[in-house]
């Protein structure tokens, strides 16, 4: 009202007349008013509840150094900003269906999806009802009007096997993060690209896909070892799965990376401390949190919403997993 | 008013008039009306808000393993009663100040507060205010009508040292947490326990206090280990931390077990893909979380408060990277 009056430049008793549908209100200055609430509604943020409600922040995922990392980003920036953070986390949260709910909820004003397994009609019903969100680490590739950040995977993954091939390394087992991820296929597709580049094709039987964790990179690892031509590196999905694949080299008596290279992903602080410390990629995790929230805040501030799919850089680092290829017997 | 009405027997109009301080009521029935309202009231939720206002989780450190699995839990557990848990995470939060507005907050019903930096008054003035909350893993001895949840530190760390006395160590080096936590000096005094049973008193240079991560881990086990008089065992104050000094115990060409005993606690995923796996004690934090969560719903219920200071029971786990106590040359 306050804001409408000074635009308009009449009282606010004025205003309560106008948008109360009072009679005794003069033609011009009823016409003024109206003027002023379109212009202040054109620049109005989209939503009641948007310039102080809460952003929900849904991570359905036990929050872990990856998760556990970008979601303590989002608490940080958010704070900053002022904004309360409601949580789903945890496995469970999967199951619960509650992006429907979402632009119906007043206390709601946006929200920040970490890798959301929601199919993508469903992401894409919430941004047909102007409810402002982000999604981090996207499943599938999204249309262009919905804001996104991710780690440059495959540009990422390329640099790893590059560097593996620049050793000579031609037979590299691919341990992969889960199928459907997009991240998995944007690094596998970097993976194949820089071996292309040496003139080899990635053989089926050296890739595998598995739940990023150190038990899960064992398992996958132990298989690919065990091949009948075994491989000369393995590269895993994330440093967790990288520990598990250091494992089943010690077991086999392979010396790393005297007969085996082996790379991580995420650069935590435990690839520092595993023998040999780890060759990684350093994800940049916490701008990623932080990038997300500066997008939203803008989603929420202004009226229009930008075409917005962000790719982080990474940063290929080079530890003692990693060496020449093994000359064959 | 419809839950009055039907205690005391009236209508709700009366009730309503009564309410309002109607003179058209008989003084009998007015009595009728308010001492229903004082049974009820006895029962009733201590607080406004407290049937459906959302739960503050306060976790202000990185959601690392620990922390994340804890906080994961809490917010499954808070999904399973209908209740929306509202996020303050990350280091940065340490330095803000949101205790003492808490209850003041209307839609705010409760709070689960993990290891709180706070000093000790501010909980209890937090408590004074009659305000819902349980703390997980407390800093400090709380009184005893602070609802807290924690892990039998003193127990589990017991029996890791009785399990590497058994084994003929004396000379164990501790690498442990936080000197201001609780968990912490609750474990030492364990240690110290088990030792004194074998008739042995700690080495004072024989203790470190860290930050719980592999980095530090392995700070703090290169300078035991570089002592005059090397210790034969080191326990650690969490896995990542015992991965560090499985790393600094490699560059020292020392054998694990054969030359150096070394003992994790969490139980991680990551303990199982160490070379060799380690020995740990495994923490209940799902069901910390879970148990703090019930302690809060049974807070918000009731009117009265408990004396709850629960303690969960963890487990020694026995793996390849304890063994005997090595025959000194």
């Amino acid at each position: 009202m306050r804001a409408i009056a000074a635009e308009a430049g009449v009282s606010i008793a004025t205003v309560s007349r106008v948008m109360n549908g009072h009679v005794h209100v003069a033609p011009d200055t009823e016409q003024r008013v109206r003027r002023a609430v379109a212009r202040l509604g054109a620049r109005a943020p989209a939503r009641r509840g948007s310039a102080s409600g809460a952003i929900y922040v849904r991570c359905p995922y036990v929050l872990t150094d990856y998760f556990g990392v970008i979601v303590s980003s989002v608490a940080e920036t958010l704070d900053l900003h002022g904004r309360r953070l409601v949580l789903s986390a945890g496995d469970a949260a999967r199951d619960t269906q509650v992006l429907p709910g979402l632009p119906d909820d007043p206390g709601i004003a946006g929200a920040v999806l970490v890798v959301p397994p929601e199919p993508e009609r469903e992401l894409e019903a919430l941004r047909a009802k102007d409810f402002p969100f982000v999604v981090i680490d996207p499943r599938t590739p999204l249309p262009r009007d919905i804001a996104s950040v991710s780690a440059a995977n495959l540009t990422a993954a390329r640099s790893v096997t590059a560097h593996l091939v620049e050793w000579g390394h031609r037979r590299i087992g691919v341990i992969g993060g889960p199928g459907d991820w997009l991240a998995s296929r944007s690094r596998l597709a970097g993976h194949t690209s820089a071996l292309a580049d040496a003139g080899v094709l990635p053989a089926p039987e050296l890739l595998r896909s598995i739940e990023p964790t150190a038990d899960w990179g064992y398992g996958a690892a132990c298989e690919l070892l065990d091949l009948p031509q075994r491989p000369t590196a393995l590269v895993a999905f994330n440093d967790k799965a990288a520990v598990g694949a250091l494992r089943a080299a010690y077991e086999r008596e392979l010396r790393v990376p005297a007969d085996l290279s082996i790379t991580g992903f995420d650069d935590i602080d435990l690839s520092r401390s595993t023998v040999p410390r780890l060759t990684t990629v350093r994800q940049p995790l916490e701008e990623m949190g932080r990038m997300a929230v500066s997008l939203l805040v803008r989603l929420l501030e202004r009226h229009t919403v930008d075409t917005l799919h962000v790719e982080l850089a990474t940063q290929l680092v080079l530890r003692g997993s990693t060496g020449p290829v093994p000359r064959l017997p």
